[in-house]
């Protein structure tokens, strides 16, 4: 059996999201080639955040404030965003000669009050197990509560991870990993987690930076997932297996 | 409240099917005038069939089959094709100046052995409920026992009449309905279905043609819930609740 792995690419690795501008292609094109080349000995749960793609249409739609009865436009106009980003990665990957399709939360996902509750994730599961390599990206999706709210990519990470039996979970960011006073922060536990003064991503977004991130995985942690935040350049170590000069959180 | 109306349009009604070619734009434009003309007063949940986009991928890379380690790319190639026609169909409707999103059965459904199990259809709720027409297609999907397969709209039809509170289910066709000798059935029932002998559409497809049709809307009736098929020339009738001149299956 393969080992299972579940990445996260962040936004701000795959576009230019400081600058409001578009896919960056050639970072695209050397994620696929890192893929490609651990293609015969892992399978791949890809999920990607949105960048530059889907949070300023989510913003000047208030999504984040939810459905009412002048924003209804916003929810076609932000998952067209991010479905253009995510039709690039998976393009990305298949131009390694890999498989790969997109799956869409806005299809498959229910969240309440922001919070994501329920979500399929067998199509998923088969996916990966027919050596297929299944995109998914933060998203906006139907809310019982708020009408529509914006799911990140880390939610989904933390969904997903609890759902399937994966081996590993790596988020690749475009930092070294989490951040302390400059410094990488080797290990987090929620003990040490507590006493941590920690940036928010360089450029914030309505999904919540880089704490948001830490409470997704400290969640999964409970359960017995330990998961990996590290740089992008890193991407190689993290499929090997070698240290990848990041930061382990676990419980 | 409003009526909610299950509606689906057969791929040959926004298709040329039979040419083995594009999209029926002007066709489309007119079911988005007939369903804006009405969408003050029903909600609607449409759903289509792939026509002439998705069953000749499908067929080419053998997918009735199943899937094995020669047509994986199937998956995406078939996908992207039906992907393109519901591009399509959501846009003529938002063309109107109704709201509109393509909902994909690949991200959300699961068969087993060609026969749709799974599908959580409260995304699909929640956006009828907020007054955005979901808008679902035939789909390849993948699949428990044979790795994928193709699940036609009658089959999504009939599961989502069963997981969620419609009003009216109706089937806009490019014939007038059911036909025994050239001569439109107006009413069918388990007992008057085992007499009839009905030809298959014009052109079959991997799906199932009418006999497939009539069967899924049986199924349905079995629960209580009658359903129309008409021809799409009808649809304004059938959405004003009028007769269509066309087939009603009951219990």
């Amino acid at each position: 059996m393969k080992e299972v792995l579940l990445v996260k690419l962040g936004g701000s690795v795959i576009t230019d999201k400081a600058g409001g501008g578009g896919i960056d292609n050639a970072a695209l094109a050397d994620i696929g080639k890192v893929f490609a080349a651990h293609n015969d000995r892992i399978s791949v749960i890809l999920v990607h955040g949105a960048g530059s793609y889907g949070h300023p249409e989510a913003r000047s739609h208030h999504l984040d404030k939810g459905l009412d009865s002048n924003n209804k436009a916003g929810i076609f106009i932000t998952h067209r965003a991010v479905r253009t980003l995510n039709d690039a990665v998976v393009n990305a990957l298949r131009a390694q000669g890999m498989e790969a399709v997109g799956i869409h939360p806005l299809s498959a996902c229910i969240a309440d009050n922001g919070n994501l509750q329920s979500f399929d994730s067998e199509p998923v599961e088969l996916l990966a197990r027919n050596g297929i390599v299944p995109v998914l990206h933060g998203d906006v999706v139907m809310d019982r509560s708020r009408g529509a709210c914006i799911v990140s990519g880390d939610q989904l990470v933390r969904c997903l991870a609890e759902s399937l039996n994966v081996d590993r979970i790596g988020l690749a960011t475009d930092v070294a990993g989490v951040l302390d006073g400059g410094a990488v922060v080797p290990h987090i536990d929620p003990v040490s987690a507590s006493s941590l003064v920690i940036g928010e991503s360089g450029t914030t977004d309505v999904t919540g930076g880089m704490r948001g991130k830490i409470n997704e995985l400290l969640t999964l942690a409970e359960s017995g997932a330990s998961s990996s935040i590290f740089h992008i350049s890193r991407l190689g170590d993290f499929l090997d297996g070698r240290d990848h000069g990041g930061t382990v959180v676990t419980r």
